[in-house]
This record gives C-alpha cells, sequence and structure tokens, in this order.
C-alpha cells in the first residue's frame, strides 16, 4: 500500500485571495508585525492500493494534471511513502 | 526570515465529501482499481518577519489553535524553515 501527499498551490503570479483573508484574519488577531505573507493551497492524501512505486509516482502525475490542479493557476508537487 | 508550512486535515473519524468527491471523480477517470481513500485538507505557507524559531513555533501553535484549524473536527501540523 502507498500513500501520496499532494500539494497543490496557486503560482506565484496569480493572487490569493483566500491567502489575503488569512493574512487579514491574523493581523486583526495582533500578528501584524510578523506576518509577512500567506499563501493557502490543497493538501490531498490518497491511499493507493499497489506497490509499485514508479507507476504509482506516473499514476500520481496523470491525476494532477487531470483533476488535482488546474496547471494554468496552479503548481503541484508529491511525496510517496508506502503505508500499511 | 522563517517559513512555515502549515497542513489542516480533518480528523479521520470525520467524513470527508470534498476527498469522496475527489474519490469518485478519479474513478470515473479509470482509476478504480488503485484508489483506496482520497482525503482533502489545506496547506497555509505562512512567510514570517522574525528569526527566533522557538517564538515562531509558539505563535504558529497560537495560530492554529485560533484561526487556523477547527479544533473539534480538524488536526492540524507544521514545520519552519529557513528562508530568504
Amino acid at each position: 500500500m502507498l500513500k501520496a501527499k499532494v500539494y497543490v498551490n496557486l503560482k506565484n503570479t496569480v493572487v490569493d485571495p483566500q491567502g489575503l483573508a488569512t493574512k487579514n484574519a491574523l493581523k486583526s488577531l495582533n500578528y501584524e508585525r510578523e506576518i509577512e505573507e500567506v499563501r493557502v493551497g490543497k493538501l490531498i492524501d490518497i491511499r493507493l492500493d499497489m506497490s509499485d512505486r514508479k507507476k504509482a509516482e506516473q499514476m500520481i502525475d496523470e491525476m494532477c494534471k487531470k483533476l488535482l490542479s488546474n496547471p494554468t493557476i496552479e503548481d503541484y508537487s508529491f511525496t510517496l511513502e508506502e503505508v500499511e
């Protein structure tokens, strides 16, 4: 069994309204001096019933391109680990 | 300058509708045999204008409890790294 952790983030050049809202909320909680920038992305955990690591990497990459991310405005990366 | 990566996930006992929808969408893309489970969480990148690691850890922990996560239904974890 493999577990993939997929990270999907807006590209740096794309405005992130959710990040801005979170930044402003944190500022109103008295962290205004320390907070420089906040960006919010997605973390997708996928448990795969397969053991071939290479095949799994290829498959996750395909899933990211087809469904999990929008390549026009988002970047993605992922890690794979064995689990029980 | 420090960068915190905060991961917020629904607890395992909590139903994750976004994860289920993603799982079904992936199944309809012909990955039905391999996909076991999908769970969707948030990844929040925070750039902090400070260098004291210990203080930063404390602060991020506070932010998670107060604003970034809902401790009733969500778990959080974070990492801190130096950036330029």
